[in-house]
């Protein structure tokens, strides 16, 4: 039977597909650093053999024998999602896979170490390369699935996502964020002269963090029996939904950057302990897309973890683990704090979609040739100073030397970002409306029933739907920013 | 050119390797209690996979060919290495390997259950499917390969050994250690009648341990920038030559037992990093097998790690990391210390040996049938008693419990752990006869010669060579149990 064969293709690319993925998450927490060059050769033979078993001809065959053989509803979903995969994969032959996989390990590594000094200059050639190279991608992939080359990118972290919906949500949004920026940030500076930032006190060790940390992941759902917790130099969530392995980094001098982290990263992790085990090996049993995944974490982080709710619930743990001695009044200040700033990871949830829309709008650019990468930094200026009133020009390490995507050769991965802080938003509201006690729910420690929530309608669908249709299955709507714009009124307004 | 085939051939399957090295290190360092079902059937697939390509029929085809191409003497050694690991290989089906892989793994996990309680009971039946598997596989090895089965098995740890040559040093050494063993412990229990041993202070950080124990793994060669120490339940040296991970456990009362562990796996450690780095992923270009490479950890450990005149080095170190005050003669009785034991792991140089001998003795017999498992507590004790004067009749656990060997579906790899010991001091005694300056250059902290030696000798000889053709090569005789007998009889006699 064609299917049996589909399921045991399925799990041959599940076992590599761990092994990447396994290999990744040590390479960013326990390889030594002589050791790059032997695992980036590893992974692009890893990622070939896997894109070769992935889209060998066979596989083709089984699936249209296996689309006239008698199927249950969710094997057919399984199949279809297959199909789907089976298509992306195949707009790419293996050796581009394997060139892409070297060029963009290569010029990740460049931009490791010439990132420090910001030296552009050096770093340019190899970023030239990445979109050269991007191009062509693009080109394959919109050929084969006949959509347009940036929407074909897209494809793959969303499926079903395309500029036509997109753009004019992110234009909305960025014309509002544009005038509640400022409005926003005065409202701040009167608050904080009728009562100033509370001092933190300073010293907070890793060990205790990590224990605060890790007590805030159980409460949310986290299950440290399928995962855990460790360092690395860039927060992330990576391993297998059967051992989720997230990161996060300390200071010492401050304790909220890394909670905060720790519950953004136990969101994706939410999402793939969650998983439908039985469907596992399967495409369709897989995490839909960066947007949704997104939205889980930004669900978890700023719905949840920046609710002035769950400080009720928090703040009790925080004075235990720290020996802090904090009221609300002193806490939400700093939780909600918003300020103008070049970085993007560092940026609060005000400002964030700002220096994300800029990415897209640049990446777009970049793709279509529009744009040179030797015009790059004073195009990543223009945008900063439009939107946020900052400019980059003599830092281009704080410019467009400060993501990892482009030189790891992401593009159109940057609007999952916002469209996910979007979802989460929308998913929040829809929540709310059939349960009226979710905050005080939270403000228990009660997050049964929020989980449930997701489980029924997020984390079991996996992707056996589109991105907007999970969506619109799980709200009622279709994206919608109203409900992201009135969360930031309601939490940063005057 | 075939021969360009076969290079692409390894390169692949060197991926492979590289996976699962990496993610068996990373099982016992890093993952969570709850994937260890994910990761046995990841790594069970990506075992049939290396199989599989391993031994396809294209590659027969190729090395026939390639010996009729054009190739330099370098070449010729490795294809002739690889025609003999692939008729290894070919030796087993690939579905008897995944059936492997999945019987050891699980037998392996219940032994870890039950073995805290020593619940012979719950093991036995998964050691009796182990062993009627390895009856099978010796069976279908020593078919192929012309060898007697017990041979047959051997072959795969330690190619060219051979029970015909073994088994006469084993029993010349086994007779010597059963008179000798009385004779070392009386003459200990003399001289600490004289100078009882100075009780240690017992408060020994693990972050000062293993700050002590990175500064000697440095010491002896050992390039941390290829490499890196972390902690598990059980020693071991594993990840690949480009990043060894070796780990050790620590006990805060006691700090020579990490050490002499660290400086164990450091020799494991320094062979994989001096392989011939061109030919890593070919077959010639790897460790030559399991009694090499023990003579490699055991040289570090005993030869150097054990001698006096290292501690004339050493000594200052540990003084200034776990503020000791120690003098040499309050030292030395502990590095030397003996005693009889039930654990092979705890046991020192003179009663190691013994437990060896006797599992390369059970373990024949349970191949041969001559001895089944229900048999085996009853002939583990006899022998214990016979050989170390101690039963494990009531004891299990620290009994024919106490390895993973046998439930993890090794069999014919216990000989070379002793086999190790004796390489090491016959490695020694010719490095000594050509730089009777060894001991003066290493009390002063200089390992280069001593070193250059092992490089030119052992590491670079990868696998160029049989075991038994390694060791005449570089001590100018075959294996020759007396220089080990003389390194005791000089360190242990009275």
């Amino acid at each position: 039977m064609s299917y049996a064969k589909l399921d045991a293709h399925c799990r041959a690319l599940g076992a590599l597909e761990h092994a990447l993925s396994i290999l990744g998450t040590d390479e960013a927490t326990n390889m030594a650093p002589g050791g790059g060059e032997e695992r980036a050769e590893a992974m692009a033979t890893l990622s070939g053999m896997y894109h070769r078993q992935a889209t060998d001809g066979h596989v083709r065959d089984w699936i249209e024998t296996a689309k006239t053989e008698v199927l249950e509803p969710q094997q057919k979903i399984a199949l279809g999602e297959l199909e789907r995969s089976y298509i992306n994969m195949t707009c790419l032959p293996s050796d581009f896979v394997e060139r892409k996989m070297r060029t963009s390990m290569r010029s990740e590594q460049l931009w490791r170490s010439a990132r420090p000094n910001g030296d552009w200059q050096a770093f340019a050639p190899a970023l030239e390369g990445v979109v050269s190279m991007m191009r062509e991608e693009a080109a394959m992939r919109a050929e084969v699935l006949g959509l347009a080359p940036y929407d074909a990118l897209m494809e793959q972290f969303d499926p079903g996502n395309r500029t036509a919906q997109i753009t004019p949500v992110f234009t909305e949004l960025k014309a509002f964020l544009v005038d509640f920026l400022p409005a926003a940030l005065a409202a701040q500076e009167e608050r904080l002269a009728k009562r100033p930032l509370k001092a933190l006190s300073g010293d907070y060790p890793v060990e205790r963090q990590k224990a605060l940390g890790i007590e805030m992941m159980k409460a949310v759902g986290f299950d440290m029996n399928h995962g855990s917790l460790s360092i690395s130099d860039h927060p992330f969530c990576g391993g297998v939904p059967s051992d989720v392995r997230m990161t996060t980094r300390y200071r010492t001098d401050e304790f909220l950057s890394a909670l905060m982290g720790i519950l953004h990263e136990t969101g994706h992790g939410l999402y793939e302990q969650n998983l439908p085990k039985d469907w596992a090996h399967w495409p369709s049993g897989k995490a839909r897309g960066m947007s949704i995944h997104e939205s889980q974490s930004l669900f978890v982080e700023k719905q949840i973890g920046r609710n002035p709710a769950f400080w009720n619930f928090a703040l009790p743990l925080v004075d235990t683990h720290l020996q802090e001695n904090w009221t609300m009044e002193d806490l939400l200040p700093h939780v909600h704090l918003i300020k103008r700033g070049k970085i993007r990871v560092d940026a609060d949830e005000v400002t964030y979609p700002l220096h994300v829309i800029l990415r897209y709008e640049i990446e777009q650019e970049l793709l279509a040739g529009t744009l040179e990468v030797k015009e790059l930094p004073e195009a990543w200026d223009a945008k900063m100073q439009a939107s946020l009133g900052i400019s980059t020009l003599d830092d281009p390490k704080n410019g467009p030397m400060q993501d990892v995507h482009w030189p790891s050769g992401s593009f159109g991965y940057f609007p999952s970002y916002t469209l996910g802080a979007l979802m989460a938003a929308q998913q929040w509201a829809a929540i709310a409306r059939i349960n009226p006690e979710v905050e005080r729910q939270i403000a228990e420690g009660d997050f049964s029933q929020v989980n449930e929530w997701r489980r029924d309608n997020i984390w079991s669908k996996a992707s056996t739907a589109s991105t907007p249709d999970i969506l619109r299955q799980a709200t009622g709507e279709d994206l919608n920013p109203a409900y992201f714009i009135a969360h930031l009124q309601a939490r940063y307004g005057q």
